[in-house]
């Protein structure tokens, strides 16, 4: 319906070769890319489709070959710097292989990825980059996955679907990593803010496991738990706060949490939105930092470093995340799973599977049903914002 | 080469129509949507397509129609905030007429703008929203504006190419308005750090003109220069500072600025990348801010408000520039140049074509040949990073 003077006012072969002078097989396939042709005529049907404009018709050869040389990319928001980052990089990874890719934003809405995933489906890109909405996903892809799509999940695993790849990072771990450090510098009073605050009833009576499984903010949940049970603490509810993905929302939830438990020494917060959010709470709480009250952040973004005090966050490898993640695509493209990613991921600066035991490290898996699990290393960057426990408040005021 | 497994094992339309227990002129018309079925078929159709994982052939559909429904974005790098933001909502305005977008990355490397045109070509891209790499890029994209593809510049204009649509911000403007803000304060003595501050003297002997067909970094600095003038201020070139896109070399170039030039009592940077960098100097400086020297940025990113002092920026409407280039581009395919995307544009917050007397508004134009110039406006925030000027040091030393 669309460009119809366009696409109709397009030369064809026929033309190209006539103004090259050179018949139409020649210019089909010099054009085509296949057979040979003498370097003069490839030269003279080059000038003439340049001149007059011929458009290769890269549709057709998609039919042809059955492949569009396309791979679609679904996001919760290209607009969140986390993203941006991973998706420049799947971008890189597989352009090098000569593939483009087709971008999705789903903000976290079921309905919004199932119409992306339709869309990619019909214009039938050859793989998909998922970062998947939540455990719903896994019905949404499973259909495509037994069609044989390839498909990599990236940031999120999906337990029910364990045919497709996986590039996470190492999320309970680093977590864990995270507390750790403030139990270590004699804080008690920890509190968390997290996306996945609600599930903490059901996170606490599950097996102490590693999380592998979880989204990132329950893999992370469960880190905290985990360093608090190893300091001998007992986690407290009221300290485990729920925030939407929102900074301002955040910036309020801190702000409450802070008011109401006035002995909170220590905060961590689960991801990049958050903490900027808590960051500002911060700054108007009245609260030294960290002489009264000590902060963790995730993802060490552009401005972790400007704010003072300089924040100390969990550094994740957004940038290698993505890589991983396109490369994997790539190498089930080429070589439909002979090619193993792995060995590219361990390229990687930083990457390898958690050395921690993790069940899915130790699970046989048989190659043609299950999926690569592919876990990249984040790490805890200590800064200014974390500091020792303040002493009992009587004693020092 | 890739995936015939999958295609191979595709079911088709016979087979559908066999298990569904319809004719095949039936299925047939249930999954290509035309013509007129029963509900119960319908129904059946459909089911027994899910059933056998049938796949509609986008591919054959976009061969047919001659539209793709795809349009094409390229932009320097999704990677930084600002093409995020507005790749998001590039992404959110032809999504809302049923376009996906097919995304490319420069790096202002004219060789990878060349390629990435030409894999967009022949994916055959309805349309186009491109962050232009340079003037070069005119000549680049000529034989597709001439070919009839739709053209939404983003961001950054090109005289050479005036058949295409721009949508730009009052670039000039606003930096006047922010340098003017520290000439009002009684600075005297202001540095601009800039990307083109190689091309100073070809500015410096243009006819002061409103800069509205330069580059968004050459547009700033001739509004540094328009409000110096209007200061009675002469430029000094050794003021006008270069660095490359990039925090750390931005950081080293202020650095270096203020040790070579003690008196300079104000920065201004015309860009996000660069403001970081400025703000990181500023803090090792020494100096306080904005006691001693007042800082303005550009681009309000989320960090500004949590650094300290909070920094005083010129806030671009990143997003509305995203959404007035896709509602452009979506206005030109849908009706070919009838459908005035200006009116759209009208109901953003903040836009409207500069009211300076700028030479494109008052520019009869045809309206075949040449494309719509819609500006929107940015404005000045004022917060913390900028005060008086500092009075003669002996007095106050």
């Amino acid at each position: 319906m669309h460009n119809s003077q366009r696409r109709d006012g397009s030369p064809s072969i026929v033309e190209v070769a006539r103004a090259a002078g050179v018949s139409t097989a020649t210019a089909g396939r010099v054009l085509g890319g296949y057979g040979q042709t003498s370097p003069a005529s490839r030269t003279k049907v080059e000038e003439a489709a340049q001149r007059l404009g011929y458009r290769p018709n890269g549709l057709a050869r998609s039919l042809i070959h059955g492949s569009t040389e396309t791979v679609g990319v679904i996001v919760t928001d290209i607009g969140n710097s986390f993203f941006a980052s991973a998706v420049r990089a799947v971008t890189d990874a597989v352009r090098a292989a000569g593939y483009e890719i087709l971008l999705a934003n789903t903000d976290s809405d079921p309905a919004a990825e199932q119409r992306a995933l339709k869309v990619m489906w019909e214009k039938r890109v050859d793989g998909l980059v998922i970062a998947p909405q939540g455990p719903g996903s896994a019905e949404r892809l499973r259909a495509m996955a037994e069609a044989g799509l390839p498909i990599v999940l990236l940031d999120r695993p999906l337990a029910a679907l364990p045919q497709a790849d996986q590039v996470t990072i190492n999320n309970t771990a680093c977590a864990r990593s995270a507390v750790g450090h403030l139990t270590r510098l004699g804080h008690r009073r920890i509190a968390v803010v997290s996306e996945a605050a609600q599930e903490l009833e059901r996170l606490l009576d599950a097996p102490a496991g590693e999380g592998g499984d979880e989204p990132p903010s329950a893999a992370r949940l469960v880190g905290y738990l985990a360093a608090l049970r190893r300091a001998g603490l007992d986690p407290d509810p009221a300290l485990v706060v729920h925030s939407p993905y929102d900074r301002h929302a955040a910036e309020r939830t801190v702000r409450r949490l802070l008011r109401r438990n006035p002995d909170v020494t220590a905060v961590f917060c689960t991801d990049n939105v958050l903490s900027s959010g808590a960051v500002a709470a911060l700054q108007d709480s009245g609260k030294s930092c960290p002489e009264e009250i000590s902060l963790v952040g995730f993802d060490d973004q552009d401005w972790t470093t400007l704010v003072r005090p300089r924040l100390t966050v969990v550094r994740q490898p957004r940038r290698e995340l993505g890589t991983a993640a396109g490369r994997q695509l790539i190498a089930r493209l080429t070589d439909r799973g002979q090619a193993r990613a792995g060995a590219d991921a361990a390229e990687l600066p930083g990457p390898g599977a958690e050395g921690t035991g993790a069940p899915e490290g130790g699970r046989p898996e048989p190659e043609t049903a299950t999926g690569e699990r592919i876990v990249l290393k984040g790490r805890l960057v200590t800064r200014d914002s974390t500091g020792p426990a303040p002493g009992p408040r009587p004693a020092s005021g």
